[in-house]
């Protein structure tokens, strides 16, 4: 039987303490062509699994893809995160590989398709017919009206005369269901147009705990299916 | 008359905000050698500039020279961080190079040296006889005995048996001219022998403030001595 990493158990539980409420935010770091790294923060949508895979825990965040951080994850997969909770002086950091899954008619670069060593869970998913494409939309629709209006902007990072521009953009866009009239239609399906998830598969995880005294700090790391587990000097 | 660049004054503001108290913290992301992308909660330890040149400010901090980042920011010395400031809720990412002041003995990797051309500032400091190693001891002196402590410890990263071989480690360990005992004063020495600075010099800062409504965000570039400044799409 495999059961989930206890790496996976000490971040939820960190998650659920009160001092942490709110904390769910990380920082992204990936790769752009010339090899310069970049980072920025995500905000985190939930774990996800294969099924029967408990042992294969991916995370779940969204963003736009229009930005530049999606033609550097396409170029190269292998990124990490840094989950620093400060409530519980705890620091996790996770190394692994990202997939994208854009809208269906996203034109993204085309670029050579770098192996993902690390992607047995999105294998797994694959052959359990996992509907991406359906997570991807119920995710667009799940997210606060004024989240989901952040994707139905003109391009991220495009250049602007002044603050004020903003304004016209909307403010909240509602579900299609509730939409009142064709605007809202409107910025409800641009944003559908632009919103595309990202699952990040970690191969290792480095877990600092700073309130314990003397610090901790725990490794694991995965080969094949199994997480093995070793205490390090922090 | 050259000035401080606008995002610094935006940054320092925000800094001293209470709602920001203590969020002296940020990621700092670099690449290793395979060019794949680390990334890592680093403490503030200051602004510094060239003297006379306020437009090109530095950010200090500091790390352990056995740790991983420091292969990585010799390999390739073009680094991002992100600080976000959840109290004002603005993100502050900075792109530039970093500078490492290694204790003058340390034993570093033999690595090609890629050129910096963002180290204007360095260039300047050099040139203006800054005594580099100077404030690296400094640095080291006026810590909580506590965080001095950090470098005293075997090599990050180490495996050791269980959590209570940190026992034997320093919890604390005092000033040179206030150590009690020969213990602490190797542990002094021992932890300068591993305590390195880290320069950072920024030629890009992205501004995103969510606080506003609508979201802004402004981007500020170095070019020469020069900062220009645009507002574009959050
Ligand atoms: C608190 C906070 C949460 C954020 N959450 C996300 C997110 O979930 N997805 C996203 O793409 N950008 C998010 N951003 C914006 C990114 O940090 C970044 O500015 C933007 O995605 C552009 O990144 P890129 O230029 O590296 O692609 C967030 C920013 C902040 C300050
Ligand atoms: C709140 C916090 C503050 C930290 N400050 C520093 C720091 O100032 N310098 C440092 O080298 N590591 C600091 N660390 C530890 C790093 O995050 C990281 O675990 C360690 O430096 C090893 O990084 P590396 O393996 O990427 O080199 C801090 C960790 C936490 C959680």
């Amino acid at each position: 039987m495999v059961s989930a990493p206890r790496w996976l158990a000490a971040l939820t539980t960190a998650l659920g303490l009160p001092e942490n409420k709110g904390q769910i935010m990380y920082q992204l770091a990936s790769v752009d062509a010339n090899g310069n790294p970049h980072v920025r923060t995500i905000g985190h949508r939930g774990f996800i699994e294969p099924e029967g895979s408990p042992n294969l825990p991916l995370l779940m965040c969204a963003t736009d893809i229009r930005t530049p951080k999606v033609t550097q994850i396409l170029t190269n997969p292998h990124v990490e995160l840094i989950w620093w909770l400060s409530g519980s002086m705890e620091q996790f950091r996770l190394t692994g590989v990202v997939r994208l899954v854009p809208p269906p008619d996203a034109q993204l670069p085309d670029l050579p398709v770098q192996s993902t060593e690390a992607s047995l869970a999105f294998q797994k998913m694959d052959a359990q017919g996992f509907e991406w494409e359906k997570k991807r939309v119920e995710t667009y629709d799940v997210q606060p009206a004024f989240l989901r209006a952040g994707f139905a902007r003109p391009p991220p990072g495009a250049i602007i005369e002044n603050y004020d521009v903003g304004k016209s953009w909307p403010g909240i866009v509602p579900r299609a269901e509730d939409a009142q009239n064709e605007e809202e239609k409107q910025a409800y399906e641009r944003g559908l147009r632009t919103f595309a998830l990202m699952f990040f598969d970690p191969v290792e995880v480095d877990w600092v705990q700073l309130k314990e005294k003397p610090n901790r700090r725990t490794k694991f790391i995965r080969k094949g299916e199994e997480w093995s587990e070793y205490i390090a000097v922090p």
